[in-house]
């Protein structure tokens, strides 16, 4: 491999700074504007993610409109109620406590979508399973939300939504799927672990529990990866 | 925002290279076989994902055995000669000429997996968007394929597989949903463009064409990210 191709030690452990800081912003967002270059750098790096057959079937709904969030936001509260329901006593006090979206704390919301018919009936990669193109689009978050904290920019990412409700407020088409919806801004602080974590809501699992070899449940003659698990951090 | 949070300029760039030349690989894998020590940083990052509600739904099915590499190669074979008959004619030839997968060049595979029970049937964050915990898995996906990277390994998405034969093969339990099977390894070179962008295949989409603002389809008054977006490699 010619130096062109390696990254060095020192770009190895930024990426693995910029993974491991990485947080799902909820209560740290501050009102200050996204500066349009960093905004436009995040986005090519959300561009550059893999795609099944290179279809990039995502698009970007960069949400700035103070009356567009708060409808959003509406639609957040009525589902968070719903869900708040679902819990039972303790745990839904708990629930009910918990800071869980940034809609209109942050600056800026960027909606990501799925064009399952962008490149025709067929798609190289999709033909048994189907489900690639929406897998892509997730990849596109991720790098989204990865640059973003390389850009010292904080990301939330809303799912207690009703999809229908969004559609209706962005205007989405029926045949364009709505992947994610995310709060992005600067931010008072990250915190240092997962806030579910901190509160208490839910541990960090064993990674070397989640771990299998050769099949599923299969763990025999391969301790030495799990002992550089254990060790790994 | 203290010192100890804000990523330098440094470190900034050095995620923007491992994104920008990260590549789905397939036909530059070699067989040295992957230091364990790396391999366990690697699917550390990969935990370190988002998961909604902390759910962390993931498994990590790490396949070396040659005779498990084997079979599923022929569930490979057979899925892409099943496609290559749904594409006609010249794009029929096109799609046979071009080496899809690494699942025997590359010294091993990891299979990742959802258990889409794992924290009960209720999961914060996925009540009104049940596939959430789907997406949770393809984000530690994306975080595997961008630390091994980072550690200058090569890291190719073979999707042309039927997910049931690929099931029997590994021996996952019907509750077990297969997101991805990646075959990892050092390679002989990371090709400088996408391998379907070269090959003719498809073209980069122009990503201010895929930017819109506050709505579906809507772009007025918003010329000045647009720009950036034009000029920001």
């Amino acid at each position: 491999m010619n130096d062109t191709d390696t990254l060095s030690a020192a770009e190895r452990d930024a990426v693995y700074r910029c993974i491991f800081a990485r947080r799902d912003i909820r209560g740290q967002f501050l009102p200050d504007p996204v500066d349009e270059a960093v905004l436009a750098r995040v986005l090519r790096a959300a561009h550059h993610a893999p795609s099944v057959g290179f279809m990039q079937p995502w698009d970007f709904l960069v949400i700035r409109d103070e009356g567009v969030r708060r409808r959003v936001h509406a639609a957040f509260t009525d589902a968070s109620a719903e869900a708040a329901e679902m819990f039972e006593d303790e745990r839904r006090r708990q629930y009910q406590r918990l800071k869980l979206e940034g809609i209109l704390d942050a600056p800026l919301n960027i909606c990501v979508t799925c064009d399952r018919s962008r490149m025709g009936p067929v798609v190289l990669g999709r033909t048994h399973q189907p489900d690639m193109d929406l897998f892509s689009a997730v990849c596109a978050v991720q790098n989204l939300w990865l640059a973003a904290r390389a850009e010292n920019l904080g990301v939330g990412w809303v799912s207690i939504i009703d999809p229908a409700r969004l559609r209706a407020v962005l205007g989405i088409p029926p045949a364009i799927e709505i992947v994610a919806y995310l709060c992005v801004g600067t931010v008072s602080h990250f915190p240092e672990r997962p806030e579910l974590e901190t509160a208490g809501w839910q541990s960090r699992l064993d990674l070397s529990q989640r771990v299998w070899f050769d099949g599923w449940n299969k763990r025999t003659g391969d301790e030495s990866l799990t002992a550089h698990i254990d060790t790994s951090r």
